[in-house]
């Protein structure tokens, strides 16, 4: 994997660039289509790069479980397995420790709207919670399967070898990922289990030698010193780029990957886990993000709410009924240049399939063209002008 | 609309032929893929394309009720709101009648298996029946919607009224489908309804005026005298083409198909409403049908049942996991060419949205596909021998 810096942004850690992977190249900050099952729910290869995405992401403990890493491998890999040419990630399983353990039957995801004070009580150990599906110990972590209830024991060297079973370009070190509600003394016990289990990871991925790139991930919650202590451990450790992880207070995420990108060499990828929205986009890319991946498009589509530039709408209102323009005039995707509002919304007031698929098709289209004008305006030195414009007509309130 | 046949075959009353709509050209015999509501479930015009289908049906029933025939009047007519460019037709409404009125809650579909003796006994004047959502009057057929359990009246005149409005290049008349099971006094009534319902759709589409071609529907259950008389009758009328209705029992198919087809002019074309699975495809053409529709390939398709040339196979069985082969091999569609039973069984068994498309891509490549190389058997002066091979591996039981 070969990573070049193609601009730097005056007064600010933003930066485009090439990463070279296995399976081509992806022009960044990038994208990422998340692909939890080896797929991207409801849409096929080719609809994933008409949209524009360069580059897949699959769930470790979701493959791990079903259709289970060894047929993936067998399979010749996750791309060829799903019939997608380009890049692949995949994520580690730490998240899922969060949230099957932590999360669990919870309100609490990788954004965390903190407004009920209670939330900030350190609950960790009580036990009267709702139940977990993990368990986390310092050798790795038990899980409880969420499709047949099968108990599973994932440790860094068991992640590191499914993920090389899945066969993926770029792949993670496993994490604990903690709850921004967490006490710090329970974040600096889980940052020290991060950093021990980055070291384990290495060792077993050099072990079993691969041409895949491995990826640290700096956690550290929401404490100043523990981001910028995590992420000069993991800067120390010989990884070929960086995850930034952990649930976020929205009103952290800007300073803490502000923390961690100042310290993390510039010469690497750095990867934003499971963010974001657009504002987070902007936001991340500012701070010196490279890589974004969420599943928020291709599950708000199924869901009926669509982004466009003046906010997201929900296409089950029944203004939509009666309006035959598409839902963006000016946009490029498959769903605008074929269908109108009105054909979209019938798709879902029936309950078809092919309701999802247009919405997603729509939302993943929105958000990686979003990212490459974000890139393209570092490029041409107005990134702060086309943020600017961008939001102040998104966030708008009508 | 204009049909000419290109070739008949000898000692049977199957032809090849090409009609002529005003979206384009229809090879004949054809599959027609069912679009209930603008949409075939799960996959977009492209793949409908794709697969090799040159004709979509929507039901004016589904379409009345949502999105409303005047939305797709709004929109352009059903193909412009659907975004299919090739020719469209619309079912009356007639078999809607039937599966929401007698045949409400029963076993009974398009094609009943009699068994069980007692369903021989007829029942139609026992009202202590499971609750029934059509009643059908001499005017018309008062309907209580599925979907929000609101009433609407549908008369001969309201169907062709509602099938202007949708706009397909090929429309029926409004009939009554009768089960199988019904005595011959029922059947004679019903068929009494059907040809004075039949008028009155002739009148009511030259009253308003229309490019679209109006097909006129025969019907007459399992009896001889019946059919022979609604083919006569129903010939008698100025219609562009004929639909072969009923509920059929498969035993009785291939004769009601012959006695209708014995007398129907040899110069317009007919349509074999609902019908049907691979040997019913065969039956059909060589009795003289030239279309056919049946929601089976797509349905068989999202429930993991899959057309092979050996028969029907589950996805879902054990066996497939682990089997990196295409479905069929020297299968030419997008899902054989691209993807394993493996990949396809584990979208099945992950309950992913692509699962359904897949699937349904093969199961409609499979039998438009199959109607196509039945008619260039009759091209080649080979039906029977096509047929005979065909069947003799589709049929044959492990």
């Amino acid at each position: 994997m070969n990573f070049k810096i193609q601009k730097k942004m005056k007064n600010s850690l933003g930066r485009a660039g090439v990463l070279e992977t296995i399976h081509g190249l992806i022009e960044t900050p990038a994208f990422v289509a998340v692909g939890t099952k080896a797929t991207v729910k409801s849409l096929n290869p080719e609809q994933i790069k008409d949209v524009g995405t360069q580059v897949v992401l699959g769930n470790t403990y979701h493959l791990y479980l079903q259709p289970g890493d060894e047929v993936v491998r067998d399979a010749g890999g996750i791309g060829k397995f799903m019939n997608w040419q380009g890049p692949t990630m995949t994520d580690s399983g730490g998240f899922q420790v969060f949230s099957l353990g932590v999360a669990y039957g919870k309100d609490i995801s990788k954004i965390t709207k903190i407004t009920d004070p209670s939330l900030m009580i350190p609950e960790r150990f009580d036990d009267s919670d709702a139940p977990r599906l993990a368990k986390i110990g310092q050798d790795g972590v038990s899980f409880k399967s969420h499709l047949d209830g099968s108990i599973h024991y994932i440790t860094p060297e068991k992640s590191i070898q499914i993920q090389h079973n899945l066969g993926a370009d770029i792949i993670f070190a496993f994490d604990e990922c903690t709850s921004p509600v967490e006490d710090l003394k329970y974040q600096e016990e889980a940052l020290a289990r991060t950093h021990a289990w980055a070291r384990r990871c290495l060792v077993e991925h050099h072990k079993l030698g691969s041409d895949q790139a491995l990826f640290g991930i700096v956690q550290g919650g929401r404490d100043k010193n523990l981001r910028q202590k995590s992420s000069k451990v993991i800067s120390s450790m010989n990884f070929d780029g960086f995850g930034i992880g952990g649930s976020f207070a929205k009103e952290d995420m800007s300073s803490a990957v502000k923390w961690v990108n100042e310290i993390l060499p510039e010469e690497k990828p750095r990867h934003l886990l499971g963010i974001g929205e657009p504002e987070d986009l902007f936001m991340g890319i500012e701070n010196g993000v490279d890589l974004f991946d969420c599943v928020l498009p291709t599950r708000l589509g199924r869901n009926g709410t669509i982004y466009t530039k003046h906010g997201k709408i929900i296409i089950t209102n029944a203004k939509y009924r009666n309006d035959f323009e598409p839902i963006e005039k000016d946009c490029g995707c498959y769903t605008c240049q074929n269908y109108s509002h009105a054909y979209v919304a019938h798709l879902f007031h029936g309950k078809e399939m092919l309701a999802g698929t247009l919405a997603s098709i729509h939302n993943l289209y929105f958000i990686v063209n979003l990212v490459k004008k974000i890139r393209q305006s570092i490029l041409d030195d107005n990134f702060f002008e086309y943020k600017k414009g961008f939001l102040g007509t998104y966030l708008k309130k009508d």
